[in-house]
């Protein structure tokens, strides 16, 4: 099935170490190739490993990528590893994410699983962002989970206008937009106040942050739609664009954002895997007084 | 383009004569055959018309149903003759409604150019919901809005469990749950807080009504899925099920209804049609303060 | 401090017995008389107790009212012991109430206390409801909790005006109006959407349920505000008055209801008792992902 | 009634000046002492006026203000004049503001009323903010509308305690944290999801700021409540607080921010006016579809 693995750890979280030495153990038992980025590699009590000089190496050599740590590592690793439309599992050392699902303490069995080829594989697709001024396009960025648009240091609300496939939607007085995927929607989205989608759902979910009106509520499109996010010209003050919660770009009135769909990566889940068991476990959902 | 029109207006409302006569003075210039139903048929001048026994009679016999009305005539319409798979065009009486988007003002103007084949075409699917009781089906209705389960008179509130293909999504108890479609997220939905959904969008909407829980969001889920609710055996009291407002079913404890996507209706406006202005318009969305 | 002890339980609840046994056996080891409601006393294995005739008797007689069961239980007491301005603590059979805050297991050593002088006292008022019909008043009932106007079977949507201290607040179009105390702001609010309140503001809260607007928020007033709801006379269908949960007159269009503060009771908790960790107890409020 | 009558202009509208020569014009017409600010002054074709340095002064030397502007500059004047329990009515140049309720059109006539005796007079009250770190109070601030503690720059979510009167209230983790007054319920509360709440009633507003959790909702709590916010020392990223919309004072982990009621303010309403009114108009509250 998988033949080669690659490993990428959560940088400066000191239950990584014993985690990675224990995966290396276990998969060295197995018929695979390890391949391990090179700031990983100087975690690992073992040598000989076949080192990548970074993630996007990681991406051309492997059919499959074995993320420890907990949703924020395999959220960058995503972004990056996208353009290879590559596998990943999750392996977290704290709680439970909504991304990655494994237990250290079980690892072995549920990755032994894996190698066997029984798993639950679920697509996810990123969004893709373009900042355009004048014109130009300044800046991109992709997100798995969601690009915020915000206003910079608490000014003065912004006003934009939003569009869709070319129809205008509304133009609005807030903090901000979070455009969100499937994924995203327990996120910063869920912050925001907006529903919860399956995963699977080809749409996308926008939510204003903060609207100053009553009348606000979240919108979700069709997944293959084209949003466009134009800052108003006569707002004063600036605002960010921030991509799965990494600042990408400072935004200025006039400023146009264009969000489509583009990329996916695959989630690597063990047989049994239930999407809301794990929203149930985390969001305490369902549960009544 | 079409040739043979259906006609059906509302019942008991004053204002339906002096539009019907115009519409029909309208098409009888066009080279086309006009079919109405009984009912509809007592309300004008005209005589010598073709005359269907009903509803579903004219979903038989026509290739485009006018509905004179309101959206509450065109849902009632859309539930008789989803099965024909028909296209609707709905003229509104008092103001614009999210289905019924042509002003009799201007029914003329638009309706030529619909007749010359210039116009927008949207499907739209129903839901189908059925009732089992001890295993067995005890009824069924389907709905181009919505299926609401409520409780019924206020006893107690109603405790229930809700599945997704088959995996447990939450029990809850709450006064109800609204399932709708995205053509539904404007009507019952919107009431008990659920997001704006994009018609086209291939997605079903899980609203539920006053849950006692500070944890229920919304969801949405593919449009495919089987949804499926129980009401607790342990529950005091009964329920309902309506669909598109009506009732349909009395519930008791133990009772199950599943609910899946069937059927579907073509929506025809005209052309410049725009989803997004008529939700700006009727909901002052994008309005700020 | 308290001399005269009256004690109710809740019906029909098996465990009720055995608790109330080993509240009088505890009671006679303290100087203090024991009145038992006529219902309760046919539970429990003691002889020789003074019996009030119910529940408004024991009200006259009584310093210190110990209620045995779920905040439903010191809720209905409450309502007809209100007139007494009397105290109560209650002890909850089950999992903790907002209102009855002593554990079985330990009631003992908070009884003692509070026999003691050892203890918290809150007042809490009631809200009272009269309903007019053609300038008469059809009836009224008093709420700890909530007065809800809701639409009976589910039929249509309700239209309503409410007024507050004579001006106009807002008409509404919904399936009903929560009108709640402090207290009630954990009850069927909650459900509808409304804030959470300290249980000494004296407010009044207003929470439309499923309004079919986007323009509707919960409400705040003052404790000592008239609020008055008329139900429109162009509206279809009925509705009901519910008074904590019971329902206490069916309504018809053009029937005003008239809502003001009136009567109170003590409630009494042991020292340290923290309205806020209850809170967070039975909400999990403040609880993060 | 009102004999030493004060001016405030807002700054850089060019709306002002004729409206501030009406006025003028107008109250010379009157036995009433005319003050007007420095900066004011120079916008106005009058000379011979008496001149107050600045906003405080006038709060010493008048027994009305008039605020020619909108509900921003009415605000700016209220924080500075509050030690004074100043009077104030509102001229909005624009639309009708929730503070500033009078139109320039009908200036004359309502300005006659109010200093002829024939008004409404409405106290709000502001509340006051003591920033603490490692025990030293580094700055204060008064707001009549919010103080809001919000995170500086989109780093990170914040989190912090908030407890009232010394009890612990809940630990969040949220973008921050919104306190506000009655008269600021309608201001950045009702972006944040506040409920609406009568101006008169002696409460505070606590609305959190994007939580990350589904369980949040807005407390209210007693006007003379004292609120303490503690940043929580493990947090990474910066905070702001933030009087009425301007940035007062860089928060930083374990600084500990303490709100009271503090001041007050006399609005001074033309006779017949109606808050809900307001509210209707402003907000298309009460409106549905």
């Amino acid at each position: 099935m998988f033949k080669r693995i690659g490993l990428i750890a959560k940088r400066g979280d000191p239950r990584v170490k014993g985690c990675l030495d224990r995966l290396i153990n276990f998969l060295q038992t197995r018929q695979v190739q390890i391949i391990i980025d090179a700031a990983s590699a100087r975690l690992v009590s073992h040598s000989n490993l076949n080192i990548a000089a970074n993630t996007e190496a990681l991406g051309i050599r492997c059919d499959l990528i074995i993320i420890i740590g907990g949703d924020g590592t395999l959220l960058q690793s995503a972004r990056l590893l996208a353009k290879h439309d590559i596998r990943l599992v999750g392996i977290n050392l704290g709680k439970l994410g909504f991304l990655t699902d494994i237990n250290p303490q079980e690892m072995e069995k549920y990755l032994s699983e894996i190698l066997d080829g029984l798993f639950i594989e679920e697509e996810r697709f990123l969004i893709y962002a373009e900042v355009y001024r004048d014109g130009q396009c300044l800046s991109y960025s992709n997100a798995l989970n969601d690009i915020v648009i915000h206003r910079w240091n608490m000014s003065h609300m912004l006003t934009f206008e939003t569009t869709i496939n070319g129809h205008l939607v509304s133009r609005q007085r807030a903090d901000g937009l979070v455009i969100a995927t499937p994924t995203g929607c327990t996120a910063y989205a869920l912050s925001a106040g907006g529903p919860l989608i399956s995963p699977s759902l080809n749409a996308l979910l926008l939510v204003t942050i903060c609207p100053h009106t009553l009348t606000s509520r979240p919108l979700i499109v069709d997944g293959d739609s084209c949003i466009q996010i134009t800052l108003c010209r006569d707002q004063i003050g600036e605002a960010q664009l921030n991509s799965d919660g990494l600042l990408c770009q400072r935004l200025i009135p006039g400023d146009l954002v264009r969000i489509e769909k583009r990329q996916q990566i695959r989630l690597i889940h063990p047989q049994g895997h239930d999407h809301y068991a794990t929203l149930r476990e985390k969001l305490d959902w369902g549960k009544w007084l």
